[in-house]
């Protein structure tokens, strides 16, 4: 069975999250109506990143196995189609063909996210539902120093979900680097893999610190205590996009 | 009575255009909805400019006469609080106390607007109703040298809508640039004041030039022909965003 790998993006307001659930309509289901609605196959598709709901992608990757063969041209455009059809908010942005070795999850040796907060006093109306409002001002280069503290193999228990499934906390963070171009701060990371809400909750921490409540020696600290309450709060998910994933193969 | 001048973003999807009128909800009629309901006052706005429906604005200007005094950040977050409880995608970016003499539409020395295209392959997901998804390749240099034809003082019929109000057809662009970056292609044009449609015209016959359909001499020819029939096609609302308005006290 001819497997393909896809690159997709999605604006995550209108999803449950990534992956197929009971509770509402997830970018999985959209992703395997529109496969099913093509070739009359039932697939199930397997993603680089869960997401959560709100979270946006401009990179997520996935692959899929079809019965038959196809010039990935004419997938991505087929496929394309069958998503605006349904109205759903999910584009399939590249199709590559690909080895059955390939695992769009497990294949991964980098993932990258962009986390974009807009620091002004109104409100977001363009970028409602794309980017954190925080209405204070915040100090970036405090929280790039702060930032700074996360880099590395550490012990992530501060900076999980409850709920994360991960048998380890452990992780090595390749990136977490804070800029600014006018009101838009934006926290770039980068990891082989990261634990559920790691990003959201550097962010809120970060915003703790950018606003003067925490020191870049806070920051380390927490890390440190390997306790879920010495983090921040968890920012929002509209400010997180997936924005990229790096495999073996360079492609 | 004092008189305040502010600038307002919106998300223009959300609205049959800036002007208040019969057939739907306006962005003039949000803000005099807020103030009606900060102050209990029935004003009446004028902006900078009219953009039409799906049109977005990061920087309109308006002013309003008020029958009391306001620091102006208090009316600010005042507004925008208000604006959030009726569930409108605008916000009030700043307000400024302004001269009785001042006229956000008349003392408007120099408007800048933005038009962007995302051109690739696939339809857009996250920048859906954000800009013009253009499928074809477009050659952006081409493009911007199609574009210096325009530039400068030129009776613009060609490029005028059939229900453009102005009293003179003539009007002097001062820039119309075409750059890129990766799938965005960015015309920024600014002139201190444009036709009805001026800039959506623009865009079209600028994308029949990046498709190779046609060239620079052809684009000076359709300006020179004085007629709207040697017009490209009007580019949709969603890729144009109303930046930015320069008056002569330079705030």
């Amino acid at each position: 069975m001819p497997r393909f790998r896809m690159t997709v993006e999605y604006d995550g307001t209108h999803y449950v999250g990534w992956q197929r659930q009971e509770n509402g309509h997830s970018v999985q289901q959209a992703l395997e109506n529109a496969i099913l609605s093509l070739t009359g196959e039932t697939v199930s598709i397997r993603g680089a990143g869960r997401t959560d709901s709100g979270v946006h992608a401009l990179g997520q990757v996935i692959h899929a196995d079809f019965s038959r063969s196809w010039a990935p041209y004419k997938l991505r455009n087929a496929l394309n189609a069958h998503l605006g059809l349904a109205g759903e908010r999910v584009a399939v942005l590249d199709v590559l063909e690909a080895d059955e070795s390939f695992d769009a999850r497990f294949s991964a040796v980098r993932r990258h996210y962009l986390y974009r907060i807009i620091s002004r006093p109104a409100p977001l109306a363009v970028e409602l539902k794309r980017a954190w409002w925080v209405p204070k001002p915040l100090d970036h280069e405090r929280m790039h120093e702060a930032a700074q503290q996360l880099v590395g193999h550490h012990d992530f228990t501060t900076f999980r979900s409850a709920h994360c499934q991960a048998t380890s906390p452990v992780r090595t963070l390749d990136r977490l680097d804070v800029t600014r171009a006018g009101d838009l701060i934006e926290i770039r990371a980068s990891a082989q893999s990261f634990l559920h809400n790691q990003i959201r909750s550097f962010a809120g921490t970060l915003k703790l610190a950018g606003e003067g409540k925490m020191s870049p020696a806070d920051v380390k600290a927490a890390l440190e205590a390997r306790d879920r309450a010495a983090c921040g709060p968890v920012a929002p998910p509209e400010g997180l996009y997936f924005l990229k994933v790096d495999y073996a193969d360079g492609l």
